[in-house]
């Protein structure tokens, strides 16, 4: 069993970093708190005996050896950067959580037959940069290096230029490193584990994202002296995509979900009639007929509405991956660790994306997920229980080691 | 007449100052930019033999003397700022329209009676500091000064300092100052004189106006993991508000409009369910039960809505003013000067709030339009011809030379 105490304090000074306003984080990737956190859980792998690798993206792979100097290791990790009103635990609780399984086998002295890696993946939040899960995509050979590093924020920085300034850009290839296996804890984000009063979820799939930007184009002009037929409102163009877009979803609910998390309207101003505005449309669903289904439905909906109300619109995919099927071993590995602990589990689909959905392109990859309170996640007040982290903690030490044998 | 060529130049030269992206303006009040452009307004006003008065609230006053002293002024003028993305002749057509009278009148070696004073007031635009008009208001007693300077811009930064900052912070107590009467020059900024093929508006009437922000408030989920009945979506709830706000508009339609210019999405990340959206409802009309129909019908509107969904709204009246009625003695010296110089001219509501609307409360007061093309204005590709602006010029120095006596 970890240690559940020492495991909550790293959470807790980890979490000193990049504070929120409301009571969680805001350490989004390639800020100076970043590299904070990053330092941070440098020195804690350092003085638990690892060595550290740095990639090209960003990526921090802590290794502790193991017992046959041949056997490619398994990897263990997740990722620390936040929403810009993120939660406390989200990504932070995966890496955090392997480098608890290190201490552990540490304290008992234990040497598995293969290396265990504990990594932390650049951005894989997506805020400033999208898409989300950047550099387990370079990683994994979904995204070249070079389009990654022309990703821009919204102030026009780029993505290599701010990972280079915060000094955490490495010599290492993206994507050299071969896996034996890799395993990814994540708070659950969803109320499914705590309504039905589990402490584990084996994640078997993940659902498929399409992040959509649309840009509605107007003609900015004066709110008191344009008469209404003449007024080309970009606003109410996006007022009534939206609209839209949770029909669309709801029509194929419970089996897919959509809204609009970004919304930027030009020139903001309480006396301009929007002469255009940007948005971001995320739609997301276990069955990949469905995403595409939806995003057609998205662009010929977005398309009348324009026509009707004399708007140009144009869109970009932005982000996006396909359901992912776990490997069915490392899956009955995290079945069976939380059998053996007497967790009670459930299997689980995961409603988010995670490095882990790349990492499966590449090597045999499964989750674990814990519950988290009131299913809450990318909000402050995300909140998890230490009996929870520890039972995932546990689960992902288990697992982990039997996959890298003793 | 007045000298169109020198007009003209003038405008472009002050074009110059804080140019947009697409060929207009973005000179917000109280930048470096707006403390430049008063400044050269400044120069050319003492080149002009005029002396500069400046108020508590930054409104610059340039004075040419008339022949009895005890006459009160004769006031003119507009305002300097300018739009994020706006033109270059909303509101500088009207300030540098004031300074052509009086170099005209320098020219023709004229002395008339009263004062003539050309007045630029602070913050006219509204865009950075709600309300509109604000300076003018202070004038005629509607804001206090203290609560004028206690507007915060969207980066929290107070109108008080930042008019310190800017060194146009004057000494002058505001509204001390009597007028004998007020006129503004200003482009129609809407399409009626253009398609009616005339060369001058009469203004009689000013619609009136009422800005509501609206905060809705629901809560910042994951997009991906959060199931649809759970979700409390803030923007879609700003979606449906924004539809009923074209609703209550067009219900009222020609004698009304309605729009939302201004609206801020939080925490607006691509993956996170918006949890707040505030945003800023302007609705016009030239009948204040009309406004005041609006705006409850959108409160009761926004709450049925808000009810539906599970989210909370709240409202704030943020700006407003009454429909106006120009003095009459100032309109019919407008509408006999346009005659007397052959103009075509019509009577005309304004459908734009402007200085002289606030200014008519403490003065008789009379406004000059000028026609825009395509009505276009609040957008950088604001044109207005030479023509159109020597005609406005024109009719402004004969009303306010008439006003002042020779
Ligand atoms: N786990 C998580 O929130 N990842 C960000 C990518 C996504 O939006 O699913
Ligand atoms: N003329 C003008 O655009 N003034 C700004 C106030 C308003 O929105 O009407």
């Amino acid at each position: 069993r970890i240690n559940a105490d020492r495991l909550w304090d790293s959470l807790m000074e980890m979490a000193k970093i990049g504070p929120g306003v409301a009571g969680g984080n805001n350490r989004q990737t390639l800020t100076d708190e970043d590299g904070e956190g990053r330092a941070l859980f440098q020195s804690w792998c350092e003085a638990a005996g690892c060595s550290m690798g740095l990639d090209q993206m960003g990526n921090m792979f802590a290794r502790r050896e193991g017992a046959d100097p041949d056997a490619l290791p398994v990897y263990v990790g997740s990722h620390l950067d936040t929403q810009p009103t993120g939660g406390k635990y989200d990504g932070v609780l995966g890496v955090l959580a392997g480098l608890e399984v290190i201490r552990t086998l540490n304290d008992l002295d234990v040497q598995t037959k293969h290396p265990i890696v504990v990594t932390n993946f650049t951005n894989e939040e997506g805020t400033r940069y999208a898409p989300a899960m950047l550099s387990s995509g370079v990683f994994a050979g979904i995204h070249t290096q070079d389009w990654a590093y022309d990703r821009v924020d919204a102030e026009g920085k780029k993505f290599g230029d701010e990972l280079s300034r915060i000094g955490w850009r490495g010599e290492e290839e993206v994507g050299a490193r071969k896996m034996h296996a890799f395993f990814e804890l994540h708070i659950e984000q969803g109320p499914i584990l705590e309504a039905e009063g589990r402490d584990i979820g084996v994640v078997t799939h993940g659902q498929g994202l399409s992040w959509t930007q649309v840009t509605v184009t107007g003609k900015d002009a004066h709110t008191g002296s344009t008469p209404m037929p003449m007024r080309k409102n970009a606003g109410l163009g996006m007022a009534r995509i939206l609209e839209k877009v949770d029909e669309i979803a709801w029509s194929h609910a419970p089996h897919a979900v959509g809204a609009a998390g970004h919304i930027d309207v030009y020139p903001n101003s309480r006396n301009v009639i929007p002469g255009q505005v940007v948005f971001t449309v995320d739609f997301r669903s276990p069955d990949l007929a469905v995403i595409e289904d939806m995003e057609a439905r998205l662009r010929i909906e977005a398309q009348a509405i324009a026509d009707d109300m004399g708007l140009e619109v144009a869109f970009e995919k932005v982000g996006g991956f396909d359901p992912v099927a776990f490997d069915e071993g490392c899956v009955g590995a995290v079945r069976s660790a939380a059998e053996r602990l007497g967790y009670t589990h459930m299997d689980l689909i995961s409603g988010a994306g995670h490095d882990a959905c790349w990492i499966n392109r590449v090597a045999p990859t499964a989750m674990v997920m814990c519950p988290c309170v009131d299913g809450l996640s990318h909000n402050e007040a995300e909140e998890i229980s230490r009996e929870w982290a520890m039972a995932g903690t546990d689960v992902l030490m288990h697992a982990v080691v039997e996959t890298a044998e003793i």
